[in-house]
């Protein structure tokens, strides 16, 4: 197809690389091209670049520099969050692993391979809003329990979860408290205080794909997911991605220094989307009824409509959109988000994801409303 | 220190990224920013890049496109092949793992854990030049075998292992044969079929940090080490890195067009550095003997002398040299490859591995040879 996106509202997918990113880059694409980990003066110079990036990691999480490592992004941080602490507990006696029923596929999977290779998995479910079940939580969580994993908000319907009291249960139990909060941290404030282990992505933020990073708090101990060369204190070995570092570094800094500015003018041209949205189609509301969810986030389930047929639609007219993760695109299988907050197979798949970013306008919103009013009266026509 | 490097023999180490690579990098770090896995056109545009860059890697390999898996690197790529390959054989039986002794910390190291994990791990020996002992490794290669990895070619000396003869044996006994192509990739024809799994790395050869291939011949199969949203044929999960990706299949096929020349020109500079220590430095001998060696590579054990204070002296001269593996940089232990070899402790000690690229001249290696004949001649003075 020839079209082009005009209307990119499908920034929870991935955002556009932020020019403080880019710049940031530039050396490290050119004649700064040292492997950080050579001792002469082109490996020191990539070292500090590093370390200077992984200080604004840290500053804007609020955790110390020794507490980041560095990762190739979201998935392998999660992936090293659940399989190195459950590893970890194995060796203490602690064989159980406990994920939300709602987390990325980043976690579910992992734990379902952990449990095929002999842990304990239990997955806790949610509340019709999307928000997980708190006590069912602690009742799952025991002294055997190595990692609870509950993220810090959900990557297609944007619920923010109480990660406060998931990390007191886990912590009441001995257990690490992992959180992914690869969706949380571009739009709402996130301490890492409140965890042992965190997610976060650069390319949600303004940042280069490929680069993301786990908190692991000191003392926290966690196995090695590459093994090699020792890089990151020997907790993630491989050549540094200097220059995805660095930008992932800038873009932490220039987007956490807007975020405030950034939610709530998205939060208000969300809202303007969804009453534009509500008006015109009768019935249409957040699938999160009134749970807190991340302020660029709108997600609905349109009754009667195919939704792979409304993103197919929604493209031809220049708007990028998407029914839930970018990752699960084309399963056809309806969404385990969806389906566990007890929505049903049919009304599951008219789901619609709509995210802002800092660069949306109130004529993109618009748009984007039309557009998708447009489609949805071919698609109930046909 | 103010140093700046003005000579750069450190090329096994990281190369400059190359013109073509970054020509190809530049849209997708600008305009092109959709997510490969989005159905959009801002997602089609960026899945039809990776596509045809992993068309130019396959083809540069003599593989097929869809049994290239793109990694974070090289150390992830040998992590994938190893505890994917050993988690897989254990589900068939087949506890047991064979590599050499020389392998990168890639493979070592993941080797170590899985004989923590329970596997049975043998580590093959190499004979005095650093080639590995096929006897040996038949004898260790059994019907529990999972895997075989030998390196095609050492990170640290240079020698050229006898990887069909290897793969030979592991065949024979029905295990997969692995390796680890990283460092000859760059400098001599790399034939895919001569192994079942086979991992590059793009910033060996002008590429990005941050981005390798692990090729997985067709039928071959390996357990995920990041499970996630299903990316690489459910292989290998994770937002794909599209900048550093395309930025991959520009270097491959740049570089592997010229790679004939490159190495007869690498190989004569070599030689003439390799001549003028001699003549220099009585006694001055490559590390590996008459085998086989990558034609960039040069490493010599200078008796009597420091190669810690060598590399920084000479780093001192704008010369970037190094002992061994970037990743061991500062390890307090002799390199585990000449250790392998049967070099003495104190012979170690003066190792010191000058790797040219394609961009070295005859006066960068007349500079290097003269600032590592001062180097010596002030360290025994001491």
């Amino acid at each position: 197809m020839q079209t082009q996106t005009s209307v990119y509202l499908d920034h929870a997918a991935t955002t556009p690389l932020s020019e403080a990113a880019r710049a940031a880059m530039e050396p490290f694409l050119g004649e700064r091209y040292g492997n950080a980990s050579s001792v002469h003066a082109a490996g020191r110079e990539a070292r500090k670049a590093v370390d200077e990036a992984r200080e604004r990691v840290a500053v804007a999480l609020g955790a110390r520099p020794d507490e980041i490592v560095f990762t190739s992004g979201g998935t392998e941080a999660d992936n090293l969050a659940l399989k190195g602490a459950a590893w970890h507990g194995r060796e203490q006696g602690r064989d159980r692993v406990v994920v939300s029923a709602i987390e990325h596929h980043a976690i579910l999977d992992p734990a379902r391979w952990l449990a095929r290779q002999g842990s304990r998995v239990a997955e806790v479910g949610v509340d019709a809003s999307g928000v997980v079940r708190v006590d069912a939580l602690e009742a799952a969580t025991d002294d055997r329990t190595a990692v609870v994993s509950v993220m810090w908000a959900n990557n297609e319907i944007g619920t923010v979860q109480p990660v406060a009291a998931c990390a007191a249960a886990a912590r009441a139990a001995g257990a690490v408290f992992h959180t992914d909060a690869v969706q949380a941290f571009p739009w709402i404030e996130v301490d890492a205080r409140e965890a042992d282990l965190l997610s976060i992505s650069a390319h949600k933020i303004g940042g280069p794909k490929g680069v993301g990073a786990l908190m692991v708090r000191r003392g926290v101990k966690v196995q090695p997911l590459l093994h090699g060369g020792g890089q990151e204190r020997d907790v993630r070995s491989g050549t540094y991605n200097v220059a995805g570092i660095v930008g992932f570094g800038a873009a932490v800094e220039s987007w956490v220094a807007r975020r405030a500015v950034q939610s709530e003018r998205a939060a208000a041209l969300r809202d303007r989307l969804q009453a534009t949205l509500s008006a015109a189609l009768p019935g249409i509301r957040p699938s999160t009824g009134d749970a807190v969810r991340l302020p660029n986030n709108l997600h609905v389930c349109i009754e009667g409509v195919d939704g792979d047929s409304l993103i197919l639609l929604l493209d031809a007219a220049g708007i990028a959109a998407s029914q839930g993760s970018a990752c699960s695109s084309g399963a056809a299988e309806p969404s385990h988000v969806l389906a566990a907050m007890g929505v049903s197979r049919s009304s599951a798949r008219g789901a619609l994801r709509l995210t802002l970013g800092p660069e949306t306008t109130a004529s993109d919103v618009d748009a984007a409303a039309d557009a998708v009013v447009a489609a949805v009266a071919r698609l109930r026509a046909r």
